[in-house]
């Protein structure tokens, strides 16, 4: 893996290097770490990699990287800088050879999105997106759950990501993550609506299987001097009938990383809360609640494979991120050996797309005083 | 205590009966329990009334009571029969010098509630509404910690009244609740909006002493046959300026009565759940989450004055139910002694009003296609 | 009924009558409430009882009400005094043909419940002792479970009922319930034992059917100048070679009700605490966690008859409580009509005796340095 | 890192290779997996390791390494093999200059502790015990509030660790870990006592800074053809004089990894569940509940220094597993550059030592009828 962005100071950078190598799959042999140069070579050195593999800008890294033997070269290219950064990086990469992960949301603007969406077709190269929430366990045994009908037809569907981080004017402190998230020429035309509420999105179209067929939104910018959207609450519609609203917001006092789904059906409904993420409650038309939890009982084996721990071992965010890049880099092995996966179970550059269309819908709707507005 | 409705079979009645009796303060005294003549005799003479106390109608019971002596008669009419049965017997009451207490929604039509707001102010006497789930005592702290300023300006709503009983067609068998809530004829323009919808209307007003200003509504009717809402997905604007989101529903499988709130403000935030309702869960930009019970410490006057028990034995929904009673007779018997009470706090036709036009505005905005609409 | 002790400032005795009134089977009708003539007379007065129903003393109530009709007269007695005053009151009640309700612990010493036990037998009257927690629903869904084998052989329980009130020296301010509660005279020779423990004692064996063997008790004073136990660590050996632990405390700072069961078989286990009563939660072999709740899916008719108010809607300590009453209430009336009732599911004398022998015998233990003491 | 244990099929070598990586310190480079040769080459080189690095035996492993430059060899012995193939191997390590990490408990036998214990002084390396669940964040925030005289002086304690995986006779079916498990030769005298009772005991003297001074310990063993216990309850007392119950079991059915602990004091109480564990609930004399979260408000530096993503983001096991071997990488580092840390902060030989005394006493105080038996 080489990375782009993540240098010194960095969050996400840090993260994506944790969940990368949990599972004993991925090693980091390169990096451009920051666009600027000196940064980039510190940031390397201080990861412990071997000087010529540490780059003084992407474009250096992806031609030298691709000169090398098959090898030694990088197998991929992980993507995590800020939104405007990711399209340029992401299409030298895939041109020149490299599967790509990418944080999200996908790219700074939905032509971008769809540009690039051609790009890795023509590519025959894979490309990851880290919406990471839907690595948990429990995600993928609540998706198999109304996959296989066990809710019946969903009626209802509640989603929520709240944070409550950006209730003060921290991008007026030095915090470098709130800095770049209200700026629209570094995240796009959407806030929250990119930060979170494309996780949210992902989310409920993940589990539910379901596309958001339109929405209308009511956003929110609440902190003095924003231009960009710190709240949202909006109402679905889904493709099959089924009604819902989603929250988010960075502006909710004293939520950390509250993301949560509700999904009633006709026969059962189930919610899951990330910050309580090994408990899946489930209630039913005549049994009492029933509750899951990662390596217990009763699971799918969509939910099984991915716990790496017993019973009552709490997994957590790292090990759920870590499932998208264990997903990603099984999908590339398997490609080079020639074989196929059915469902490689990592979300892609149709999820990105999908991100998108949901960001500029919601401020097309906002701007229309909530009126309904189609996805696609 | 005289009673309009709640025969034998009936469940709201039952209620009124156990929450008016826990405090000592009332008695039941005489009965008009059904439109029925014969069963509504039947009916207090298994609740232990004297025979001549069981009446055969409403009119009679008013009538003959207020040809009793001052000692003797009932102090008040509490009124338990569905919507379409509130406003006449509300009035005759009122018109004879009975106070009155009603089940909600308070009248069957927006027109007959603002006429009866009429009738009220003419008659000098107190009209209590049954918005038991203000009468917790944590929803009391709530308000109160609101009203100093604890949570300073509120920017964020979320509240939800969730229940699953009619995600089956329970008014095809024998379910007397579900028969006629699901009858425009005695229960009106709204379903769920009607039923469980002005409750979350009235905690979220109750709470935030704020207005909600105008809302945009997604009814949905999912129930086979069905005219009335059995969900509703809504959008709120507060009067300062806070947005918000309200889901109701009575086709959310497995939910009981999952009424919840939660309010941000700039400085803290709430959240309170009526299912577990001895437990208010706050956060603060500075300070760890705290969480307050009841007769805890730190509470406010407001809050501290309601528990009946000791700290950690749970009040539930009959001693909620109980304090809207406990009140509205402490308010009865002041007036009786010519005393006032700044604030008696119970829910009052001004309530009822702000219930049917919330109504109203959601049925009018989901005939827009959830257009925004004002509620006044 | 007629009520000795609950003076005015009692805590006990206000919940009794509120607790009998729930179900509208009970009522007031006199009383002897305070050992100070004086003062049992206003106390009544303050209930609204008429003149001649308020005695001066428990002797002179007892005496007086025998000689009214049988119509007029109380049907039974609750006591609601402190453990030193139970005794007599409830000897003399029974002697004279009524029915007694009484707090627990049951009397003073062994002896003298012991001497009870018989007095109750010759009497042929009606004893019931409020263990009011064992009337919550979801405990006789427990008690049901275990009855049916559906957990498979009890191997393991975990007990506890801890309180934090006595953290400090309480009862040298003016709080009357902590001052008796400290004094052996008033208490016997237990102190959280009597108080607190006898109700995890009585919790454990309801729910499981089996008796306490023989315990090992270490118990603590923490409280200075303090002579009775106020906290106690308990090893529990059962009467099928099941082993656990009871845990009680007055001084677990913090702590409000903290009752709470856990109890595992072969097959399943069950969990309930009394702060949160209205879930019980179960695990099995090779099912889901699954959890119930009052008027929920799949419940045993003990529990489905106890709930008063549809699912969702919390009932609390009162509810409990009332149980107690409504289920003794319901058998005397039995009684007076010539009926039998097979299993009248409320705490009797015989609970007495056993929650005394706890207290004996975990004294005794402690004595011995937490030796293994039998409770026959 | 070389490892000795943990080749294919192992549960915890692969935690501890999760474990090690987390943080980027620590590389695996070699390892002895298995006691069949063939089989620890075959599991090194599924880990990707380079032949020359897969040993045959944990001794060739020391020697080869040993005869390694500085430079390329381990830097330390990880052990993750059953208990009764701890002392050998880390005696050898130690003696050749390697630090060890090994897993708890420490020995199979209190004499193996005891005589490792001069092993580890007099090789001057460091040795590093993973009592893994002290390495969560909140657990050192507790730690440090104890420390700090938040909650006065302690006085009560609870503690558990309760499993149900051997609810069932497991160790009959293909289960390797149940199966050296019950087997007195591999695990040593205590059964549940060793495999989690340790965890029990470190906790409760890590987090409270007491030590345990004698215990009374009733032992079950409900496993058909057991020899060794699979449940505990056992009483503690504490070296100030607080007093506690330990409760540990294997065959508590439905528990997954139960681990939890409270502990009351004099000002204040705190509780903690591994399950759970990014939340720490305290209690207050004068102050509503608090409740901490990892990188939330109002923490102590020693537990903020440990989480590694923002407020919210659930850490689990792994993470907690991975604290202690980064405070153990960066111990060996600081001494690698003659540097000091005051307090490395993960459990070592003195913790291994404290764990085998406990086990000898339970286990001979249960011999003796639950007598209280000393630790020292």
């Amino acid at each position: 893996m080489g990375m782009i962005g993540g240098g010194s100071g960095s969050f996400i950078g840090d993260v994506h290097r944790k969940a990368a190598s949990i599972d004993g799959l991925i090693e980091l042999v390169c990096g451009a770490f920051s666009s600027d140069p000196e940064k980039s070579i510190k940031s390397g050195q201080a990861l412990y990699l071997p000087e010529n593999r540490c780059y003084r800008s992407y474009e250096e890294m992806i031609l030298k990287e691709k000169a090398l033997s098959e090898e030694e070269r990088m197998d991929f290219v992980a993507i995590v800088t800020p939104n405007h950064m990711h399209f340029s990086p992401a299409k030298m990469a895939l041109e020149h050879g490299f599967h790509v992960v990418c944080d999200k949301p996908v790219t700074l603007t939905l032509d971008e999105a769809l540009a690039l969406e051609s790009i890795v077709a023509k590519s025959g190269k894979l490309f990851a997106l880290t919406h990471n929430y839907t690595g948990n366990a429990l995600v993928k045994q609540a998706r198999a759950m109304v996959a296989n009908g066990d809710l019946g037809t969903i009626r209802k569907i509640q989603v929520q990501y709240l944070q409550g981080w950006l209730s003060t004017a921290v991008e007026s402190t030095d915090n470098k993550q709130a800095a770049w998230r209200v700026d629209p020429t570094k995240s796009g035309i959407g806030g929250a609506l990119g930060d979170i509420g494309t996780h949210a999105e992902n989310l409920v179209e993940y589990v539910t299987g379901l596309k958001i067929d339109e929405l209308a939104a009511d956003l929110g910018v609440f902190g003095e001097g924003r231009v960009l959207d710190d709240d949202g609450n909006v109402l679905l519609r889904m493709s099959n009938g089924a009604k819902g609203t989603m929250s988010i917001s960075q502006i909710a006092l004293g939520e950390e990383n509250n993301l949560a789904i509700k999904v009633y059906g006709t026969r059962g409904s189930l919610e899951w809360h990330q910050e309580n993420p090994n408990q899946l409650i489930t209630h039913w038309l005549n049994d009492p609640i029933k509750v899951y939890t990662p390596n217990g009982n009763n699971l799918y084996p969509e939910c099984l494979n991915v716990s790496r721990i017993p019973a009552g071992h709490p997994e957590g965010y790292l090990e759920a991120f870590a499932t998208i890049y264990k997903n990603f880099a099984t999908h590339a092995m398997a490609v080079l050996a020639g074989e196929t996966i059915e469902f490689p179970d990592y979300p892609t550059i149709d999820d990105g797309v999908r991100g998108m269309k949901f960001i500029y819908a919601a401020v097309e709707s906002n701007k229309n005083n909530a009126a309904w507005t189609t996805l696609d």
